[in-house]
């Protein structure tokens, strides 16, 4: 198996980013005889997975599901890469606020951006979501996409996780990239529907997940059309748009996609109903969560967590027989730079 | 060659349409020997498309770019499909208010449905802009997505067109069906971004134009997720989501898609914005404008027209050089039916 680091696949030219290799390159190279899932322990969620996968590609079974039909919705945050200790792109809005700062000497003395530039995460807390939707708006909106597109782009390339001192775009889970693969190797569209934003994530998740920027679904602002001097230019707007969370999920799946997927994989309650959504469609279904029961290589959170809470799914998930993750008992390895061949 | 009709591809199970066959088996067959667009004429047109095609695909051109940004566009009412004497989407909603009249006494005395009820087409014209959308949510919202498809789906079954007498999925062009059967079969992903709602056109495109749902964008109303004795339903709400019109054709663009195309296709004025936006690239782009100018086999019109008015993009066009089909003189054929070995 060979694996290059994820910013091996991300260089930048003017304006956009570029996609050197697709994520097959970066995936361990898999044949028909030997194990698509090699960093899934042998068990009951491996199982089901490869039973489903199964199933539903044999033309000889009763599952049998045209390749057309095979779409696949991921969750992002907490399901392909980490949200600990907070959402990634709320580290992105601090940063981005931070570096915005001297253009704003009121920030200063006004809450939330008092917070943010004092580092004071309970007084960030205390503002509560007018508070963080503040922040969003300020360091998310009034420039045009393309400009957007460069500044993530760039705060990818430098940025780096407070505890594993690594570019987020490394903090995805290993298992869930083989998963991925798995799939689409047997005809699946693999699509990602995250309550996170989708112009934060459009820009590498191609590179990172192979997942390309109209596979992948997300909140968002609105933009506006215009003309500048004759050029025309998409401005982003302080204005929400769309929240693809929870109820919101089901939603956008059937705004973006337009039919119901076969599979989901979430981790969270902000995924139970895009679960449900998934487990209402007539014929063979599969429904997974991941629960994060790792605080040695990962984290370890559920039913009391601000970010990630998993409670009321988890119920769900037991009761109609979901398969449920446990990341410590089912990955052998949680990111792709744990792997001794890595690098 | 040989086609089938269209309905030989549509035929529906509960809830939903199943697509028996994917559109090139109605497609004339065309080898690297044969002519992939043998419906249009030899002359500027075409050989503007063949070399614009020729160019962004040859690996040794200085215009080549690589598949996954071989991002088209296609307006849907007058590009790939007629749209008079009406929208057919909006002939669709009048059928459909005529079926819910027994339903609604009052409206045999409320426009503007009164003049939908009367075939009063002046007093339909006179109730503006408010009335149409009136007579959308009534006909479009209040339902679940899945009973909205199945409506959609019966009536192009039994609908037919006034002056041909033919389901509305048979008037499409044959020109602009091996138009994109050629740009798929060199890498392109072909995209729907029409005026006209999403959901009414998703349940056919993929079995005529063989353009899956997700690639199909278009306005929307509003749906929200309910669970109804414990299934999950999404509902159609009589608000308006999004139009996908003019500057709203960028946008629809950025949201559902998140990057440029290459290529876009349209016929009037409302597509004039997504063909500056994808002019406005980096590298080899590809503009059309479709000029209906054939009254005897279709219709003619463009700049004073009500339907489809085409004025500020065709001066545009003539300035910019982007391409404009004369229908008359580039179509040799509009319609599959035409065609002496069709059926």
């Amino acid at each position: 198996m060979m694996r290059l680091s994820v910013s091996e696949y991300l260089f930048a030219r003017p304006g956009r980013w570029v996609l050197a290799a697709c994520l097959c390159l970066s995936m361990p190279v898999a044949t028909a005889a030997t194990d698509p899932l090699p960093s899934w322990t042998e068990g009951a969620s491996k199982q089901a997975i490869v039973d489903f996968v199964g199933q539903v590609t044999s033309p000889d079974s009763a599952d049998f599901i045209v390749p057309e039909e095979r779409i696949a919705v991921f969750d992002n945050d907490g399901a392909l890469w980490s949200e600990k200790p907070a959402y990634f792109q709320l580290l992105f809005a601090i940063d981005r606020i931070k570096q915005l700062a001297p253009q704003h000497p009121e920030w200063k003395t006004t809450q939330p951006f008092k917070a943010v530039l004092d580092n004071d995460m309970d007084a960030l807390a205390d503002s509560g979501e007018k508070g963080l939707l503040q922040l969003v708006m300020a360091s998310h909106a009034g420039m045009t996409t393309t400009e957007f597109e460069q500044i993530v782009g760039d705060w990818l390339m430098t940025a780096r996780h407070p505890r594993f001192k690594r570019p987020y775009t490394e903090l995805v889970y290993q298992p869930m990239l083989e998963l991925l693969h798995y799939l689409r190797a047997n005809g699946f569209k693999t699509f990602i529907v995250s309550g996170g934003g989708i112009e934060f994530m459009r820009p590498w998740t191609q590179a990172v997940y192979g997942i390309p920027p109209e596979q992948v679904i997300g909140s968002s602002i609105k933009v506006k059309f215009e003309l500048r001097d004759g050029e025309p230019v998409l401005v982003r707007l302080p204005e929400i748009d769309f929240i693809d969370d929870k109820a919101g999920k089901p939603v956008g799946i059937h705004k973006f996609i337009g039919r119901r997927p076969i599979a989901a994989f979430g981790n969270s309650d902000g995924d139970l109903q895009m679960l449900q959504w998934t487990a209402a469609g007539e014929g063979r279904r599969f429904m997974l969560l991941v629960h994060h029961t790792d605080a040695e290589r990962e984290y370890a959170y559920d039913r009391t967590s601000h970010i990630g809470k998993l409670d009321k799914a988890l119920d769900e998930a037991d009761r109609r027989g979901w398969t449920v993750v446990d990341m410590k008992r089912d990955w052998k390895v949680i990111y792709p730079f744990e792997s001794p061949d890595s690098e």
